[in-house]
């Protein structure tokens, strides 16, 4: 390691990370994260898991998510705040590091509210790639707003899906997907209710942002055959689908101990059977059996997504050059002199 | 709230910190510091407590100590690495974050390498306010590294120790120590050992970073009526005092779950008596009984005090200005627009 620049740590701001998606393309990061994300899905068995750390409040919620691999280490801060958006505020909002940990100094501190929705919305792909029913090319998108394109995007270019099929209570949300969605390749229907979206769908996506216990799909609304992305649904008391609707399904998760608390499997007994979604990929499950099944991932978003996103963005920083510099670390010249630095400074012309 | 500049979160990097701490002067910012330290010790029972989440590899540990007032929440990200000083880095760097519970939106980020050893320092000396013998002016530093001379000057400012004996198995650090010390009011004694060093001293502090189980202190060097500030001893495995110190103190600390595993107390039995020092703040506890009471603060550092210090940190902002923006939150126009604030960025002129 080299002594120049210890107090250095490379900083993506908002901007450079749009700048990162636009000059990479937002299909191609998908992709290529969506890569990273299979990869670490299979060296699981490797990394530290511990459910999220959550604080509570009566508004939201702010959490912290840590894993490691053992060599790297990395976390996410995220706070979900459904009142935020009739403030003008966004709903979830993130940040996240990567550090060593050889010497426990962080590598990268990067915004992570768009990474967090291209994280999500890339394994959300991965996980249709095992479960939807083969050649599905339309999906209905249920809840049209922060994080609808990506996960538009993110089947377009991980499964081929080209059809969309948008519903939202507020119209205005869907139109405002359809149009940021337009020149893109995507046959775009806005409908009336979630019943019209679902017609003819072989996957349904459920990204609706209510703190509460909702039923975006009923029963009814679901045939068999589907594939249910289930993205919305990802806090405790928070949830989209109609039980019955999961009793009639094979349910795969993230990371049971989690989904449990925060997925739509709430609503199930603590023991009802679920399939780890890394096996599948892994090869130690079987993901889709047949085409009548009905599958669910049941996305809450785990701590080794969010790790995968910082390892692709950690990445890119050489040959982008995009990302700042950030004295976030205090390095005196002699270690144990972390006085002397701060009285040497004193004596500094002011910068 | 105004609309404008959502997307900033005031960032203090090491350079603005030291220029921080310099212009209030270090003996002023221990002080201030150790007030807010107190007033949230005394509403200890408001706050969410955690012990910090660690994540232990061979060569160290990351850990995130999250806390929350319902108000305001903080988190600190620290390492602690002993092999780092061989390669010329720091044994603990940290940075932190305070939000704002009502939106989760962050409102400081901040070095807090720097900042934590003026937390470190300022705690100890409001527990010595309470535990130390009236009118102990000699104190012993047992290890003169990096927080030695933070601990001096918080003892200064708060108890009104003048007088320093300084032990450290490499004799350039304390004549690092002592330099560094020079002119600021102390009468400073180089020793040869240990014993030299505690002879004639009301307070011990023993400050060293060895990642061990180490005996700094041995039941002979220990008279009655000293009060101990262990401060070294914070992670499981590395203690600094010999069992039968304990054994004849009264020992006070942080938060018993946490000590119990990180701090001296590791060495006896999970139901040995504690005091936590908070009680004593609050006049819930009796601190010290006598004088010939041996009083012991076995230190590990808690969230809530880095809690404390970055509230201190954020009302230092606007009055001295010595912060930066980080473009850290997304913020589109709409909040459901993220992909519109990524597709629109596409298309500005490169900044």
């Amino acid at each position: 390691m080299t002594t120049a620049k210890l107090n250095i740590v490379p900083f993506v701001s908002v901007d450079r990370m749009m700048k990162l998606v636009n000059v990479i393309g937002v299909e191609r990061f998908l992709t290529e994260l969506a890569g990273y994300i299979e990869e670490d899905f299979r060296r699981w068995d490797l990394f530290d898991k511990t459910p999220r750390i959550a604080s509570h409040s009566h508004d939201g919620v702010i959490e912290l998510m840590p894993t490691s691999d053992g060599r790297l280490y990395g976390f996410k801060y995220v706070n979900g705040h459904p009142k935020n958006m009739r403030q003008g505020l966004q709903t979830v909002t993130a940040f996240g590091v990567l550090a060593d940990v050889g010497s426990g100094y962080p590598m990268l501190l990067t915004e992570m509210t768009i990474l967090t929705a291209l994280r999500t919305a890339a394994t959300s792909a991965v996980a249709a790639k095992y479960l939807a029913p083969r050649g599905a090319r339309t999906m209905a998108i249920i809840g049209n707003g922060a994080q609808s394109e990506f996960q538009a995007i993110a089947f377009k270019a991980l499964t081929g899906v080209d059809r969309l099929r948008l519903y939202d209570i507020d119209r205005s949300a869907s139109r405002k997907c359809a149009k940021n969605l337009a020149g893109m390749g995507f046959d775009i229907t806005i409908c009336e209710t979630g019943q019209e979206a679902v017609e003819g769908a072989g996957i349904i996506t459920t990204v609706t942002a209510d703190k509460q216990c909702a039923t975006i799909l009923t029963d009814n609304m679901v045939g068999s055959g589907v594939h249910i992305n289930a993205v919305g649904g990802d806090c405790p008391g928070k949830t989209e689908l109609h039980r019955d609707i999961l009793l009639r399904s094979d349910i795969f998760v993230e990371f049971p101990p989690q989904t449990r608390i925060e997925g739509e499997i709430q609503q199930l007994d603590p023991d009802h059977p679920v399939t780890e979604l890394w096996q599948v990929i892994a090869a130690k499950a079987q993901g889709r059996r047949d085409a009548k099944q009905i599958t669910l991932f049941d996305s809450v978003g785990f701590a080794i997504e969010d790790f995968s996103a910082l390892r692709y963005v950690r990445d890119q920083l050489q040959a982008t050059g995009l990302y700042e510099e950030l004295d976030l670390l205090a390095d005196p010249d002699e270690p144990r002199d972390l006085f002397g630095m701060l009285l040497r400074a004193a004596v500094q012309p002011a910068a």
